[in-house]
C-alpha cells in the first residue's frame, strides 16, 4: 500500500459514511441511562399527573364559595377532612366545606380550587377565606404534563436528567437504548515509551495512548487500548484479537511510506483499504478500511495530526455507531490577522475564537501538542481557498460543537 | 421552621459560597485523568520532543548540499545508513552524505536538514536531490512543545483529551486531581413510587429520583440515592446514615409548610439551617443548611422547581467541591414575545433560545416536566423588573453553558 494520490477530504467522509452500520439495542434500568441514546420512540403509559392535583398547600374548596370574598369580607368554611400528600380523601366536597390539603395530593370530588395557606385563618375546624378564586386555581389537571399515549421522546435521543424524569413519569423503570460501541485503539511505534523523566536515545513519549481513550471516551463509546512495536506480525496479532471482540479500531502510527511504517499493509491483507492519504494539513496520512466487515480507522502517529484526524473522520463515526446525531456547528468569526493556507488541501488551523473573532495560535507544527491545549477551535480552510485576510469573515469549527 | 420571609436569590447565594470547602487530592494513573480536575500545577520534567526529530520520511542532510539543486539540477549524495522511528544512527554526517529517517527519528549528528521522499531518487546508496533546502527544514527542534520546567497546565485544569497528552509528554504517568464529591440524595414523600403503569389512588412516580441522580452525575460527582417515606424519625435516620459517608447531601420534598413536610424541621434539629425560602420563581422552598460541616440541599418536590434549584444552588456548589471554576454565561436575547414577571420574585423562565431571538414556553406550570425537556434555556427575570416587551432584550442562561 502507498501513499500515492490524496483524495479530497469530502470524499473521504463520504466513503467513511457510507459503511453499514451495526447498531446494537439493550435494556437498561432507567437509573443508568443518563447519557444514554433512546433506541426506540417513548410513549406515555398513562396521564402524568394521573389525577387532579394541588399545586399548592392549603384547602381544596368550590370556588363559587369565595366569589366576591376578600381580607376584609371572608368566606367561613367548615374544614371536613385533612389530606396530606399519598393520601386520599373519602369524602365528597360540598358547598361550605373545606379539606386541608398538601402539594401533590389529589382533588377531592365535588372540589375545584384550592386556596394556599397565606391567604386563610384556620381556627378548629372553622376556616375563613379571605381572597376569591377561579376555578381551577392551584389545581395541576390529570394530564397537563402527558397524556396516556403521547410521544415522549423520540428514538435516538441523548438522554439529559430532565428527559429522565419525563420517561419516569411516562410509566417506565427501565428504557431501551443503543449499546455503547467497544473501540479497540492500537498505538504503535517502535519509539514510543510509556511517560518517565528518564527516556533515552531515541525514545519518545507515546502521548496518543492517553489521548486516543480520552477521544473515545469523549464520544461515549468504550475504549480498550494496547500499544504495539512496529512489527507486521504483531499488528496483525493485536488487530485481529481487537476485532474478535470490539465494534471498531483505531490505530495511530505506520500510515506513511517509510521504513517501519506497517499498519496499512496489515489492514490491506486481513482486508480492504479503502482510503489512504487524503488531502488535508495536519492528517494527510490517513487511512480507513474495513476488517471483517468492521471499521479500522488508521491515525498518523504525530499526536495533533492523530486528533485532527479523530475530530474529522473518527468522532462522528462513533457517535452515529451508538445512534447520535451531533452535526457540529460551523460559525463564522472575523479573521484578526492573515491566515495563509496552500492550495489543493483543507487545512485546520488551531486557533482562538471568541464571540465574534478567530486568532491563529502562532504555532504551526503537528508536533506541537500545546497547539490543541491552547487553541479552543480550528480555523477551516477549505482546498480551493489560499487563506484569509485580515478582517476577512472565515469558518470555525469550535471545539465546544464537538462535544456532546 | 417555617417559611416566613424569603431572602433574595443573591443573598442565598452568598451564604451557600461562603461556606467552608473541604478539597480532597487523590493522585491516580494518568489514563483514567479524562474529565478529571488538576490539583496541582504540572511543570515538565523533560524537553519534548527530547531531540531534534525528523518531522517526515526522507533523509538528513546537510542543507547547505542542496543549494541551488532543483529537479532538472540534483544534487548527487551517499547514503551512509537507515534509520527508523526508535534507532539512533552512530554515524556523524558529512557533506556530500545523507542518511535515510523516518518520521520520529532523532536528527544524526551534523544533519541540519531532512529531505522528503518525494524529492529524491533512491538508487541503491546513491541520492539524487531535486530540491534545495534552508537549514532546519522538516526538522521538529528539541523542547519545540515543552522546554524542561515549563508550566504545562494549572491547578483547577479540568482535563480534556489533549491536556492528557502534554501531561504524558511532560513525563507524568500518573498525576494529582480533585477526590470526586461523594453526594448523597434522599428523595421524600409518602406518595411517589417507582415507575409503573398501573399507579392507583393518590400514588405519583418519584421523577426526582432519576433526575437528580442525572443532575449529580452532570457535575462529575458521585450520587448515592435513597427514597424515605415523610417521616420525621426515617428522614433523620437516612440523613444521618448520609452524613457519615457523603460530602454533601440533596433532598427533595418537605420544605414547605404543611402535613408532612419534615425535612427542614430535621435538618433544624441535627444542624444549622441558614436558609429557608427564597424569592425565585420556581423554587421558593428551597432550604439549605450545614450538617455536621456538611452542607445539605434542600430542593423543592415539586421536579421542575427541584431542577431550577439544582442549577441556581446546587450544580455550581457541587463544581466548586471538586476545584472546577465554571461560571455560566448569561447572554442576551430579544424576546419573540411579551415575558410577565412578578415583582419581588428572581423568574426563570423556561423558553427556546436561537443565536438571536428567545421565545418562552407556553407551559408555565412548574408540575410540568415537559417545559424543562422542550426547553434549551432560562430566561432569567431579576426580582426588580416586570418582565420584558416583545422587542426588548433580556438575560438568557442557556443549560448548555451550564454542562462542563
Amino acid at each position: 500500500m502507498f501513499l500515492s494520490e490524496l483524495i479530497p477530504e469530502e470524499e473521504a467522509l463520504k466513503i467513511i459514511k457510507s459503511t453499514p452500520l451495526n447498531l446494537k439495542v439493550e435494556e437498561i434500568p432507567l437509573e443508568k441511562a443518563h447519557r444514554r441514546v433512546l433506541a426506540e420512540d417513548v410513549k406515555s403509559l398513562l396521564p402524568s399527573p394521573p389525577f387532579d392535583k394541588s399545586a399548592m398547600d392549603g384547602y381544596a374548596m368550590r370556588a363559587e364559595d369565595s366569589f366576591g370574598h376578600s381580607q376584609t369580607k371572608p368566606a367561613h368554611l367548615t374544614i371536613e377532612d385533612r389530606i396530606g400528600a399519598g393520601e386520599l380523601s373519602s369524602k365528597t366536597l360540598k358547598t361550605g366545606k373545606a379539606i386541608k390539603i398538601a402539594t401533590g395530593a389529589p382533588i377531592p370530588e365535588g372540589a375545584d380550587a384550592v386556596v394556599m395557606e397565606e391567604y386563610t385563618v384556620e381556627d378548629g375546624d372553622s376556616l375563613d377565606v379571605e381572597t376569591s378564586l377561579t376555578p381551577g386555581e392551584n389545581i395541576n389537571p390529570r394530564g397537563e404534563d402527558l397524556k396516556k399515549g403521547d410521544l415522549v421522546l423520540k428514538r435516538g435521543k441523548l438522554l439529559k436528567p430532565a428527559d429522565l424524569a419525563i420517561i419516569a413519569s411516562a410509566g417506565y423503570s427501565t428504557v431501551k437504548v443503543f449499546k455503547k460501541p467497544e473501540i479497540g485503539v492500537i498505538t504503535t511505534g517502535s519509539e514510543l515509551v510509556m511517560p518517565n523523566p528518564n527516556i533515552s536515545g531515541a525514545e519518545v513519549i507515546n502521548s496518543n495512548y492517553y489521548t486516543l481513550k480520552a477521544l473515545v471516551e469523549s464520544t461515549l463509546a468504550l475504549p480498550g487500548i494496547v500499544h504495539c512495536v512496529d512489527s507486521a506480525k504483531l499488528v496483525e496479532e493485536e488487530l485481529e484479537k481487537m476485532l474478535e471482540t470490539c465494534d471498531a479500531v483505531i490505530t495511530t502510527g505506520g500510515t506513511a511510506i517509510s521504513k517501519g511504517d506497517v499498519v496499512v499493509d496489515v489492514a490491506d491483507k486481513l482486508g480492504k483499504v479503502l482510503i489512504h492519504g487524503v488531502g488535508m494539513k495536519p492528517g494527510k496520512p490517513f487511512a480507513f478500511g474495513m476488517i471483517h466487515k468492521k471499521p479500522v480507522f488508521m491515525l498518523s502517529g504525530y499526536p495533533v495530526a492523530a486528533m485532527v484526524q479523530f475530530d474529522i473522520f473518527v468522532r462522528q463515526e462513533l457517535l452515529r455507531m451508538q445512534g447520535i446525531q451531533n452535526e457540529p456547528l460551523r460559525v463564522r468569526r472575523t479573521a484578526t490577522r492573515k491566515i495563509a493556507s496552500t492550495l489543493g488541501r483543507t487545512e485546520y488551523i488551531r486557533a482562538k475564537a471568541d464571540n465574534k473573532t478567530v486568532t491563529p495560535l502562532k504555532i504551526k507544527s503537528s508536533g506541537v501538542i500545546r497547539s490543541m491545549v491552547e487553541s479552543n477551535c480550528y480555523v477551516v480552510i477549505e482546498e480551493n481557498l489560499e487563506g484569509f485576510e485580515e478582517g476577512e469573515e472565515c469558518e470555525v469549527l469550535l471545539y465546544n460543537s464537538l462535544q456532546i
